[in-house]
């Protein structure tokens, strides 16, 4: 069995063919583990041995797929402690988070919980960079980025608020979708930001990205067309006042030949300076719902939380009401300016996933600021594991679409593969 | 003590010049309780002794005021039953709902958990209506609505995903206000259909609604205004295809000429065929998002589960992704249709609560349909209790507001009371 060219569909193959046995990929994932984890550290919790397996689910699309679950979602067979190291944790969950449940129904079996930073903020875990154990995996979603990056599990779920799925899937150098906000119910996910905390998961291609995607929403299969020729790609990185490190304006002028080269059209997008403005509308959406939604914790626990995130609360307390009005009203009237801009100019647009590869040392998570604004308008966003930075660290660039374009968005990016263009 | 006369800020005042205690208000409402919870059943749990008062909040807005918290809502010191009837229950939780603490920081006094409907679905609890016990309260707020509308305590919380808060306030009596979706974070708060679900208060007076809702977002104090001379009241009911009974037609003409009276001009609303549909996308929103948020109960507990409940979740299960997606972007595009109706014709709109008085007998918790389409489009809807029906019962209208414009909505329904127009 090798994991690295298998994808989701064809393991299904494999087993409908009896070329493979149902618990084949668990047993992989079981030993890859064995060996990688202690350098990478990408796990809180573990199955301590192979699930049973439910015949009746024989014929569904994750049938005997391994997945990674970030520590902030509440699963009934495994304890979970939000990324706080032990001062939240619990062992007694009643229910089990509806993605746990909507993935099992799907015949997918849950191999353990993953690293989060501190209730997905920015205080990091344990987990290392696959590529370089002395550098961060990105964050939040630490533990299902690097878990999947260093062949651990083909797929695995986290959450994005600020840039929590998309960064480390640049740094780790492996495929994170971000779908449009609301696509998956995060009922059993802590809430951080209501409004911005969406789920979205990470594989090594995006064949795994796509059938994952039709397998929890149910929506149509997805598949590569002939070429690109018709779409337009608008070009645009948020914010533009912050210039990226050579190594993603490298990256991003190569994925803009290999774009063309597949028959896409390049258009340079002029979003005016109330795009700009988003980061900052982020900030304040994101420290007001928190301050509200993590008040129980602030109440019993602050002693215990990091100092980064004891100030984004009191921030986050500070904010006016009429301040987090206006970040909300102007968000939603950008949402209906980009469906504008989508409807007219461009299918996708190609931005940075981040500000460069992934920064060295395990105090930082690195910079969310190429997703702020993406997160808050709420539309999907996928990172391509595109290139390598100047110290061979991954460098990704994202494909961003309009909400509800998801299965356009991975369409275009699906033909972008099977043409070579990428990985 | 008199607590029928008594708002949240002169019980402030009467504390302030030392007429009252801090505890009186609880001291009162325990009587009450003790005299009507046998009839009413507005409770699943309530508070076995006073609480201990901490004198540093003695300065805030909401010091010594009784509140019930609605079953679907977790607590720390009260056990949490989802409406369920004890098939899913916790007397365990870790920490406490955010709403519950932001109203403990206020130095409200959590009297206890109201009853819910099964997890806030249309399966009645045990709750009757206080103006008469043959009949039902309404839902899924039940017990909150109940509970304000007997006297038993000033303010109770609920939530809205269809009509559970601005019904059962029309049924009972009182003032129900859904404030903008997302202006209260719902953490620690039962998931049924994220995009929907709406934290609300019901209280007796419009001024302790105001109070509330200054208290909890920290938005600048609401006052009347002198009259409502230029403001533009459009006259529009969602769905106009259901004739809504005589009681409510008259409540609605009346409530037209008071309008008229204080100043208020009055605009025939043509809100086209498009805005009809949104009773039906709500619908299709509330399964679809059920099925996936509910996966887990469902898998574990769906053989205690009510009927009703299970019928919806196997439709949510049956409806496409494409559906689900078709009637988000509908939503969304009538969102800003109807900001445009809010900019340039009408400031609220005034619509019809329910259609008609509570309905005899408590198997049912009476029809939603006046409530799904506002609920959808996110903005802020408040109850007015105004007048009876022709069997005594009260009847009550609903004022709307664009989305962000809850204060302005607020300013206007208070300068209403204050001219005794209403109430």
């Amino acid at each position: 069995m090798n994991d690295n060219s298998m994808t989701i569909n064809s393991y299904q193959a494999a087993l409908a063919e009896g070329r493979a046995s149902p618990l084949d990929w668990w047993h992989f994932c079981a030993a890859q583990i064995e060996k990688c984890e202690p350098e990478v550290r990408a796990w809180e919790a573990l199955a301590v041995a192979a699930p049973e397996l439910d015949a009746d689910l024989a014929d569904k699309p994750l049938f005997g797929v391994p997945v990674g679950i970030k520590d902030i979602i509440e699963t009934v067979d495994f304890p979970t402690g939000w990324g706080t190291g032990g001062y939240l944790q619990t062992s007694s969950s009643l229910v089990d988070a509806s993605l746990v449940t909507l993935l099992q129904k799907q015949g997918a079996l849950v191999m353990g919980k993953t690293v989060s930073t501190e209730l997905a903020f920015f205080t990091p875990g344990k987990t290392r960079n696959p590529h370089d154990p002395s550098r961060t995996p990105g964050g939040s979603s630490s533990g299902s980025a690097a878990a999947v990056a260093a062949g651990m599990v083909p797929l695995a779920f986290g959450t994005q608020t600020a840039g929590s799925m998309i960064r480390p899937a640049s740094y780790c150098g492996v495929f994170g979708f971000k779908p449009t906000f609301d696509t998956l119910s995060a009922a059993g996910v802590k809430s951080f930001s209501p409004s911005l905390d969406t789920l979205g998961w990470f594989a090594r291609n995006i064949e795994d990205i796509c059938t994952t995607f039709s397998a929890l929403t149910r929506a149509p299969n997805i598949a590569p067309w002939e070429d690109l020729v018709g779409v337009r790609v608008g070009i645009h990185s948020l914010p533009n006042a912050l210039p990226a490190d050579d190594d993603v304006v490298q990256a991003l002028a190569t994925a803009q030949a290999r774009l063309q080269n597949a028959g896409a059209e390049l258009v340079q997008l002029p979003l005016d300076e109330r795009y700009e403005a988003l980061v900052e509308h982020q900030k304040v959406v994101m420290a007001y719902e928190a301050a509200q939604t993590l008040a129980s914790e602030y109440s019993l626990l602050s002693d215990r939380m990091s100092l980064k995130l004891v100030e984004l609360i009191e921030e986050g307390k500070a904010i006016d009401y009429l301040q987090y009005r206006e970040a909300m009203l102007a968000a939603d009237s950008l949402r209906q300016a980009l469906t504008a801009v989508f409807d007219t100019k461009a299918d996708v647009i190609l931005a940075a996933s981040a500000t460069g590869e992934a920064p060295e040392g395990l105090e930082s998570t690195g910079d969310s600021i190429y997703c702020r604004a993406w997160t808050l308008l709420g539309v999907p966003c996928i990172n391509l594991p595109f290139s390598t930075g100047k110290t061979g660290m991954p460098v990704g660039v994202q494909l961003i679409a309009d909400r509800w374009q998801d299965q356009r968005l991975l369409e275009i990016v699906s033909t972008l593969i099977s043409r070579g263009v990428v990985a």
